[in-house]
């Protein structure tokens, strides 16, 4: 494969954009320096920002009702990892990849490492799969994996947790992430209560053949695919489990994965009082698990989340820093595209995050000045912080207008050929 | 094929039930007597309620994360209508057939009507499919069907519809319903007039296509597969095209389609009131478009919706008088006994309706008294009329106790040879 | 005052209704009886079933906007004390009144003792008040109480808990409530981490200060009076606390304090799993915390959570019995005809859960036999136990009909004069 | 009284920041520039920007629970009025009241109007209220106002709004707004079809009276006062009674009125289209009818109305062009500063939607480019117009920092002996 978007051609594209950026760099830097805000302290901040992107996000999403495939979609993680290679090259900030087993497992697992490797990309959490069925699988996961009332299909599926862990493990991974479709579509079809027991039975299995220096991250989520329970349905089900299972358990938050109306970053500050934050799945919704591109829809909400996030770090509230990634389903969108404007757009939030004047905003809160304390909010909010992050990309080689050149550079065109077209037909698996 | 759900065997399982049914029928006819109400003629209103069901209901769905295959799914309509002739002899309330194109379309569509009519089987209103691509299509969906930016998609979106029609019309039906999965998964993706603008004028050419004798009912969701923005996006968008269309187009609800609390009963008035009741896709939902059994979760919602349909008929407040069909995804169920189970609950809520004493409600409205006429409407709802049921299926020919009955054939696994097992890798279609 | 709610006149009226009751228990009784269901057994637990009422809600409510007040409101404990005994009379389950400080605090607190005995009611738990301020108090709950920031208001919040554990001793009770309107309005004004630690360091205070047989119920609530914050905003940072205060700490139940579409009697199987279900505050709600009467909405929903209860006793689950009590706000309705009508309703769901087959439905939840185990339940909520509940009540005293016989009765005309109308033109405290 | 908030105070306050503002205007009007954007011309329409307040919205608010009031609370619309003037003073986009009657009726009408004048202020559209009894009033409104089931209780209801729009002649306003609090909080009390026509009826009388250049405005809620129903439920129903009662009736949108997670700028999208958008009550709200500070939690939600709006206006799509009100209820804040702070919240939507290139987004739009549509509108949302407001205002005679400003000046301190405390007990009236 020959790969359009390679370091030199993403300077020059840049080259039309520098002396742009500086101009509009250099009046924000006098702006904040205003306030004593160092720009070139904040533009480290950025170019040390990391998130991770997830194997499967770059292939095209769909729906229960029909996936519409996009051009040159990968083949197998070797493809989606040229794909992530890319994403990083012109941003910047996502040189990790999470895949997800069996989607990702070959024979070597040491060819995915070095692949990976040979694109400057390593792995952060792996994410197990019990919500569909493998060809001739001897128990079915139609009612439950971990949870389900049959013993020897929960033992599948923690045998399938342990063997992640394996793979992870070659390729120097040291989080497991588990997500479970486990629950029921009717009153009555499941006992919550032995179901849960159930749950924690086998996470515990799984949580034994932890190797020391692992962790394992709890997703919970309200609903799909089972629509009347979710053995963990939520944060308070999922912190409690996390809590029965140990130190090496955490709280993952997915922020699509909540009931409406709910004040999430109330949850994140929660997990991490009680030290069990994990980390984020991050997207955006309007109404349910939708897996919208981050910041697409609620940047004021996935602020005020980096806000609990830099104020727990300003605190050294942590006990272990929590791990970001994006979780989305692009159906309509170029996947390299919308991960790559999430990254940025969740970078965007930390660094607006990191703008908040601390001091004041608690002198704000001492006295119950909720105005001025809002105001100090939405101050940083309102900062446009596009030119530190552009900065950062131009100092790190990055893209100073990625989807600019990205498609300059004619990336799925060139692909076109030797990824051919898949069926769409059926529906999309995300 | 032997199907042994015969209608031998099903008196045969009614006659363990005979004696019990006939106490309890006496009980409650002299209980209801009292309040005089005549079981007798209750009866026969539940002998001669009708409720659609879809053809797809009878394969088992799934979600954008799996589907897990049951028994001997049915291959193609005309499995598809063996089913749906057992599911009506069972409950002898179902002799419709709600068909969706292109999936139920063959070759010579008058083998499939001389099929139904075999099974005493004739069909209620045809649906259309702009949701999916089709082979080879020239323009895809995938950005919109009848509201697409690109006006050789919406041809292609309208000559289905048309085509549906000349379909329907080869199986006796005199209804088109639409319904699309247009939509938006980004602010500014679509503008939300010119979309609607373009879904009008497409409508247009499919409302001059229909027959005399024919409607055409519109079909609203809030979301889902478009996760931001639907063209027709509730009820209101709904009636205002309804009306814009003219006297041959309504208004229809699925009780799965509305934002969370809303009060659906109410929306079911407004619509009587202003003439555009179309009908109703049955089913029940705790988060989103769940698609669960009608009744399993909200009985008292599905019993208030009946309370407005009887109190219409009884202030004769009909142009024309609605449409039922159940429009479910049994991911979980043997999809015959969701949709017997369902039939029967949808039967249930009207015959509560029926029961409700409205000259006692109009007076307890009259003056205000909230406590007695909930009072009023609770009492009927907490009637046990199983036993009216029971004994209008038995008049009619149906089984006292359909699932019981249903499992005792043992339809699934007669036909499990016939009928080859087919891979669940995939997503579900529903 | 002349009640002329008497034992003979309720009896009086009973006799009309007792011959029709015979017939319906004894067609009722048969039916159950072939389920080997003993109809006796089942009228005594009915008997036995206890709910509270709170003091307050004999009160007329309202909302932000206004509060129209009803004929002959009570002006103080002991009228609402005589109003408690009056539902009692009628319906012989609600025998325990929850009291609420400081509204209901006189100078000899015997006094009150004293008149509730009389009348043969004692107390359950005793609510605090630290939502609004009382006249003169040196520190405002403005910005919060027990998480307020300035520790002068803390304290005079933790004082008021600790009086009001002294006015429950004399009282007779055993059990604290604290719900807090504590929170924030405004994204900033509250550091959610601080704040919670505020909060626990009062509960601390206050838990030390719980006699030996006393226990502390911490209610959540997902918003209101805060809008955008609240400081124990669902079940999961309560049962948090909960577990932090230690073994007399346990998390309270309103239905009415979730976000939408939240699984509640999931909710309640958790926290019994883990020990800390403290009971319910019940009342039904469509869209908030609108404090609407006890199954008027959701009768299904309160069946199912009956079901958790029911099986938790039946597994022997608990280590201490939730408390039931009604928290409701009656803005349209005779309180008294609202309580009374609401104990019946959660009776009703009691009874119904009863009579759920818990042998067949673990068998099916084994199977996972989903349709018959929802079936299972259905079958349950569908038989009608009115004529349990009438036999029960006229075994303990109580009336067939309850507010027929109120209404008959003439209570509130008898009252007018003692008590004048008040004003109504503020809004409501609920 | 003396007034601190002297234009003088203001410019001296204004010089502290001026030369920080030239510095920021310039680096932002270099920037806009390159796009081909004219700051100066924005910087007028910033100026020309104008939204009304409404007379209420200046007292403390409160909720059921409890009203905390503030220091120095208005006493009467002569305070209220003074209080509109600081606000105006302070941002110049404010320089309309909406009065609400009873609650601002003096006797001599023509004293009201002179005191606005007197401070530069003229009013908007007048709020009628028929939520609340008044002393001595012949029927209640507790069971309904316009769609009472009593004649009597409509007649005094209807008396009501036409003597609103007199008042509002006497104030020179040309708009009257109709909200009404009529509904049900229990199922069956209320007949959703006859409360309609009822209301209907009552409107068209309204309608009848209105004078010739005069609107009415409907506002649609989804709840609260009324827990279960609503007569006016939604923008559904809002929009065909406004097409029921002729071209002088628009539907009003209200952010906090609608069903959770509902896409709002859609509805505005589609009463536009419709010819029927009257207006907005602008707030923002997490939960229900929160009544918080507009853009405190979704400013990018509001900006999309706005991209709705400027569309409407760049398509020249308006019959009449639609009201801004702020209509918020302040508990936590002093009402002044939120209601400066929420007026430059709004017009910052304002703006930003006007940087909306929408040559491009059309083009996206043509084209199904959902990325770059989406980022189109994020880049116009992106930009920080801080300087272009704090422009607008200092040239127009406000005040750069207005918060800063209005608490230097003192104006509550030096109110506080003239307006007396008032007593909080009671709950807020918003």
């Amino acid at each position: 494969m020959i790969n359009p978007v390679t370091d030199e051609f993403i300077g020059q594209r840049n080259q039309r954009h520098e002396a742009d950026l500086r101009s509009d760099y250099n009046a924000l830097g006098e702006k904040l320096a205003r306030d004593g805000i160092d720009i070139e302290a904040l533009t480290r901040k950025a170019q040390e920002f990391r998130i991770a992107v997830p194997s499967w996000g770059v292939g095209t999403g769909g729906t229960r009702f029909a996936r519409f495939p996009g051009l040159a979609e990968p083949r197998h993680i070797f493809d989606k990892l040229d794909d992530c290679a890319v994403i990083n090259r012109l941003c910047r900030v996502t040189d990790e990849v999470s895949p997800h087993f069996p989607w990702d497992v070959v024979d070597d697992m040491s060819e995915v490492r070095e692949h990976a490797a040979a694109h400057g990309l390593s792995f952060a959490s792996v994410n197990s799969n019990t919500f569909q069925d493998r060809d001739g699988q001897s128990a079915s996961f139609k009612f439950g994996s971990l949870s389900h009332t049959d013993k020897s299909a929960r033992d599948i599926a923690v045998d399938h947790n342990i063997k992640c862990i394996e793979w992870g493990q070659q390729l120097g991974s040291r989080v497991l992430t588990v997500w479970v479709g486990d629950g029921s579509n009717l009153p009555g079809q499941q006992h919550f209560t032995r179901a849960l027991e159930r749950y924690l039975g086998s996470m515990r299995e799984i949580y034994a053949a932890l190797p020391d220096d692992w962790r394992v991250f709890i997703e919970h989520k309200m609903f799909e695919p089972a629509f009347y329970s979710t053995v963990i349905q939520d944060w308070g089900t999922n912190v409690l489990c996390a809590l029965e299972l140990g130190d090496k358990a955490y709280s993952l938050v997915d922020l699509g994965h909540h009931a409406p109306n709910v004040n999430i970053e109330m949850i994140v500050a929660r997990l991490i009082q009680f030290g069990k934050l994990a980390g984020f799945h991050f997207n955006d919704s309007k109404y349910g698990d939708d897996d919208l591109d981050s910041g697409s829809l609620h940047p004021y909400q996935q602020f005020l989340i980096f806000n609990e996030l830099v104020d727990a770090e300003h605190r050294d509230a942590y006990k272990v820093r929590p791990d970001y990634m994006l979780d989305q389903s692009h159906n309509v969108t170029d996947p390299i595209e919308s991960l790559v404007t999430s990254a940025v757009a969740v970078q965007r939030s930390y660094l607006q995050a990191l703008l908040v004047d601390r001091g004041a905003l608690e002198g704000y809160q001492e006295n119950n000045d909720a105005l001025m304390a809002s105001e100090t909010l939405k101050r940083a909010f309102n900062t446009d912080v596009t030119p530190i992050q552009k900065a950062a990309r131009l100092n790190s080689g990055g893209a100073i207008d990625p989807i600019e050149c990205y498609r300059a550079a004619g990336y799925r065109e060139a692909l076109a050929t030797e990824r051919p077209a898949v069926k769409g037909g059926g529906s999309g698996i995300v």
